[in-house]
């Protein structure tokens, strides 16, 4: 390689000299510079706005390459037309559709996160694009928002340590990940303009954290402002989130997207931190006037604005060098592989993830895993069990290759030894791409038709839960309830009544209330889990997978037990012009565990198939400064008969603050992996400074001497052990 | 550079082993064959033809990436829809026109040759294309091909001469040339089918050096067959042209590509040294079925007749391997550049070919260069000076970013110091893209108006020729008559009769009657000329440039003056089913010479504004080995008052010879720039290798022993001096 290579070097060079910003030997920023001297202002504004749906220009002249993006963070969302929402017809652009980011966070299993990023990451390369839009990590703050399904739960902790893998894997492939969307998109409600009003306390602990870790020890080199306002500011041109937040304090050097669509006014856009605007509507125009794109905030304003001093060239120049520098760190790095699609090991990696990811929440007398010996007739029952869960959703919608069904799955583990049947139970109605219901069946049919299919079987397997709807866990639209959607309670409920064993599976991304509960015996939450969903849901009913995924979320009893529905309309949804965030940092486990509410499931739970036995914890000290880590050891023993996976999990607790503080936070987590028998020490590296809150007064994070408590356990509320240590 | 790469080398190593093909360390035919160990049966046969109606798959599961190929040969094709020939709309896709091969054949200057392949390589590299179907090398055999004006003229040495070059320059960029149409396809007429007959002396001393020259020499990567038959096979899949001739002869390793739609049989493509099959027609399955492309010959039929034996693997594994090599030469290339697009260099190229190859056929008094001072009224007459000529002609057809027609570069020319006015004399009717005419004008209502404009004028510029419309210079019909079209010669008649002065400029790829010649002072040929055209021609015509163009084809004073329009209607255009080229070896200049027939303007011809003197030749010996190179040297002095460049042409002629040759045949020529009153020593090299004749017999190029003569002049009628040697 170096012979070959040296001698092209020197052909080049001989024939002619290679200017600086086409020299891969120089470093990137030497080849911004020379690049960003070379070009006119009219070229340094053409890399700063669409010239397409998904595309953006380059420097054609100097062979600078354009910059081609991709909704994520599912898969490699299938090709869209020049200039219309359209899809183009392709037939290539079939993908690997990996598990929602809500089963990944499920995993806590931050290695899973790296495999998932590298292998999204190729499959987006081998699809030419230079930039992923993903991953999401806005906090789950209301089980409502319908795009929860696309993020990485309730807790900062767990968003961040399972962000910043996916992102370096991304990356790995000359792919940019688009963090996004950047900040507080919490809901989809109004997202267009709701000003949201929280503390700084909420902003900095709860909200920020995955978005910082991303940029900081991801290295993110893009992200996505979001559509909602902050402050009076629209997120996608917002001076403290992206000029001082994002650009100073955490010195991200990459370019700001505009979420499609999220730019609105020329001056904050060309000020206020933006690089790149994307999906801006016209008015029309795109129809009506050769080059709706010259229209962009940062197209011909900005260049008027430019050229008449309104804003500094520097401003200009700040913004073509971010362009630049994804370009050289993608597509203009000759190391970064060729990518590969839709491969046995792409495969591999959904199936992991989408195994590990599923929550079992339930599971008296060990009627999971089914053993088939025990039953003649299986019903499936449930519209989900046949629902391609890839289709709809919005911009996260996939073209998938191939996507197993549950009723496929379940087929194909048990199909062989017992009868499987399958009633529907209910209908959803058509989706927004025109699933047709068969038409002489109503609601009462498909529910009649199920419980009397029930009363003919020994064990009901029901897959149920929300879809891609809108209204359900669907992008542009929040849920209307946190029930279960189409009747599907009294249909579990009917079902229940046939004293037949009901195994209930939740396909969802967001938690659902759960009347039939104590009446059911085994639960599973099983997520949006993509193309190898139904193998993933059979092997863990089979028990062919230990189920060990934990909820990265909390799943309440009831709505209003949600610190953003503890309050009025103005904490939860907003006026339509503002929304304030009543609740402050006390979002998820940290409201329920402070407020003594008990939840359905608590954050961090899941079951296995398997049991654990905690040792007693040690620290290394019980005094520590607070630069110190804590190294925190225990032992931890698979005291069952099968293989599985435990995940320990540390939450601090201040036992004095001067400000009031969660009874607990998650600040260290380690996933075991344990053989039937096996004892492993496991030790969790928690370092002091991590432990502070966010000192409105001097504007920094603040770690108070005093008393701490480690509260060590498998689940937010499971806290097997407290250990005390000091902080000097 | 390189410690970055062994860094880089070092962490993949250490991660990963990379796989053989995936390193771009090892040969290309190491990788090719790794790659292919690692291949299903489907993924080989997958390789062989299309997926869209302009790309191919790659293997997506080991990440080799697709292949797409645009048209050219002019320039970039703008992007077209997945699977119909609509347009894509696309806005990035405005590219730089180049001047039609013809033109740069013209020029006489392998350098511009190179420099026109590079520029469009890049072009090409920044669109994202692994191939360029061009350059066209069929030999202009009647001047009724509709598609002349892609190729590069008459004469085999001269094609092959400049072909070499450009096909070196594209693939510079790490993009393939594919050089076209293998082979006899010098008509459009019943293109399809007709099956083309002519002796083995015309096949190889005429219609094929061209393309061993690119092949054997340029080292193209691929090639693409033609739509008619030759000996009773389509030329897309013929035994005897492709498995013979080019890849066992020639030892061609890259990748026979269908012309769209060229592949007609099952067997004969798998059998017959077809790789990659495209365009194929699915007699209507493209609507009816999921994927009309399962249908082609190349793909079901072809991996059916793998599995069952009747097409041994080895044959697939052969044209896998050649696309695979394709792919390794083009995108898996990680030292290929990044390309760039309608750039000020390539401007350049575009400009510089486009004045070298403008032809000055006629200037009597010095008319040329026009002298401002002396008009105060130019009028332009003529639809071709105003009409986009990359619009239009078949799959040459460009959308350019820039066109400058011949009105507007006389206008900047000529504007500030003359009145400058125009009439469109005449029109040619709608094309094919629904060009409209002013509904008030007809034939005569034009005619009148420019004759009255003429009147009133001091100097007339007529700028005709023939156009891009159906039956003009475009694909898929031939010219139905060698006249001026549209009423023109009536017109320039009539501008004759107001005794005004009228420089004719023919815009055409063809050859035309002018039966006006003797009686207008000055005509300029100046071809298709691209984005720079009218610039170039003003350039010419201001004097600016010094035009040093030389014809590459003969100007008959009638068609049947033509070798293939000696004969019947079955040696032009056949009777539908069959052809015969009974003019044989005698093509072009070939046959107006040995047939003593006198044409309008002869190859080889071409004037400039400054004189020229040729002194005495000589040779470094009078006896020659047949594997000498004879070193002719002359002086050439630029005996005039401007800066210019002539080009010295040595044609052989075989004084005795076992069978019929030519006259002369082109065998050595050089491009000299002289400045005013300067003199250089100028030397050919001859290898008397070339100086052969095919023998039908012993099947080789036979060099006979005796006496030759060198014919050395300025075109092929010009001959200065007679140089006898003798082969020993």
């Amino acid at each position: 390689m170096l012979v070959i290579l040296l001698r092209t070097t020197l052909i080049l060079s001989a024939q002619n000299p290679v200017p600086v910003y086409l020299d891969p030997s120089k470093s990137v920023g030497e080849r911004v510079e020379n690049a960003l001297s070379l070009m006119t202002t009219e070229e340094k504004v053409a890399l700063c706005h669409a010239q397409s749906k998904f595309s953006s220009k380059g420097v054609a002249r100097l062979g600078i390459p354009e910059i081609w993006m991709s909704d994520g963070p599912h898969g490699v969302r299938a090709e869209i037309e020049w200039d219309s929402w359209g899809y183009a017809n392709f037939t290539n652009d079939s993908c690997l559709a990996f598990p929602a980011l809500t089963c990944l966070a499920s995993t806590f299993n931050p290695e899973l996160a790296a495999r998932y990023g590298k292998a999204i990451g190729e499959e987006a390369r081998y699809r030419k694009k230079e930039v992923i839009l993903g991953p999401g990590v806005n906090i789950y703050r209301s089980p409502l928002n319908g795009r929860n399904f696309e993020y990485m739960g309730e807790d900062p902790y767990l968003a961040s340590k399972m962000v910043v893998p996916y992102v370096q894997g991304v990356q790995k492939s000359g792919v940019a990940a688009c963090v996004k969307h950047f900040a507080l998109n919490n809901q989809e409600n109004w997202r267009g303009h709701i000003d949201v009003e929280l503390s700084d306390r909420a902003l900095y602990e709860i909200y920020l954290p995955a978005f910082k870790a991303a940029v900081m020890e991801g290295k993110a080199w893009s992200i996505m402002g979001s559509y909602n306002k902050f402050r009076g500011e629209h997120c996608c041109h917002n001076d403290l989130l992206l000029n001082k937040i994002l650009k100073t304090d955490w010195e991200f050097d990459g370019a700001v997207i505009t979420d499609w669509g999220g730019a609105h006014d020329d001056h904050q856009a060309a000020m206020n931190g933006l690089d790149i605007e994307m999906g801006t509507g016209t008015d029309g125009l795109t129809t009506s006037v050769k080059n709706a794109y010259d229209y962009y905030h940062l197209a011909n304003p900005l260049l008027k604005a430019v050229k008449n001093g309104d804003v500094p060239m520097e401003v200009l120049n700040d913004k073509a060098r971010r362009v630049l520098r994804l370009i050289f760190r993608t597509s203009m790095n000759p190391n970064r592989p060729w990518g590969s699609f839709v491969t046995p090991e792409h495969s591999k990696v959904a199936s992991d993830v989408a195994k590990e990811g599923i929550v079992l929440l339930k599971n008296d007398q060990n009627v999971l895993p089914v053993n088939p010996k025990l039953y003649k007739k299986i019903l499936v029952v449930g519209e989900n069990a046949t629902r391609k869960m890839t289709i709809g959703g919005g911009s996260s919608e996939l073209k998938t290759q191939y996507e197993i069904s549950p009723l496929q799955g379940i087929k194909n583990a048990f199909g062989s030894q017992c009868e499987v049947n399958y009633a529907m139970g209910y209908a959803s109605g058509p989706s927004a791409y025109g699933r047709e219901i068969p038409s002489k069946l109503n609601a009462d049919t498909l529910l009649n038709e199920a419980v009397r299919m029930a009363n003919d079987a020994d064990l009901i397997l029901y897959v149920g839960g929300l879809n891609k709807n809108h209204f359900q866990d669907c992008e542009g639209g929040d849920r209307k309830t946190y029930e279960l959607p189409f009747g599907q309670n009294k249909l579990i409920g009917e079902l229940i009544r046939t004293n037949k064993k009901v195994v209930v599976v939740i396909v969802s991304g967001n938690a659902v209330s759960m009347p039939w509960v104590n009446q059911v015996p085994a639960i599973v939450q099983a997520w949006y889990l993509g193309s190898e969903s139904g193998n993933a849901i059979a092997s863990v009913l089979s028990g062919e997978t230990n189920p060990s995924g934990k909820l990265p979320f909390t799943f309440g009893v009831k709505l209003n037990d949600y610190g953003a529905h503890s309050f009025d309309k103005l904490c939860f949804p907003g006026d339509s012009i503002k929304e304030v965030y009543k609740e402050d940092i006390l979002v998820g486990y940290r409201w329920f565990d402070t407020k003594n509410i008990v939840p359905q499931f608590p954050f961090g739970y899941g079951l296995s198939y398997t049991t654990f036995q905690i040792g007693k914890a040690s620290v290394d000290k019980t005094k520590y400064a607070k630069n110190d880590v804590v190294k925190l050891s225990v032992t931890l023993t698979n005291s069952g008969k099968l293989d599985g996976a435990e995940v320990i999990q540390a939450y601090i607790q201040d036992k004095v603050s001067s400000v009031p503080r969660p009874t607990k936070e998650l600040k260290g987590f380690s996933k075991v992996d344990l053989k039937a028998g096996e004892s492993k020490v496991v030790t969790l590296e928690l370092p002091v400074s991590e432990w502070g809150f966010y000192d409105e007064t001097s504007k920094q994070f603040k770690v108070e001497h005093g008393q701490f408590v480690i509260n060590l356990g498998t689940s937010s509320r499971d806290i097997k052990q407290q250990i005390p240590v000091t902080v000097e």
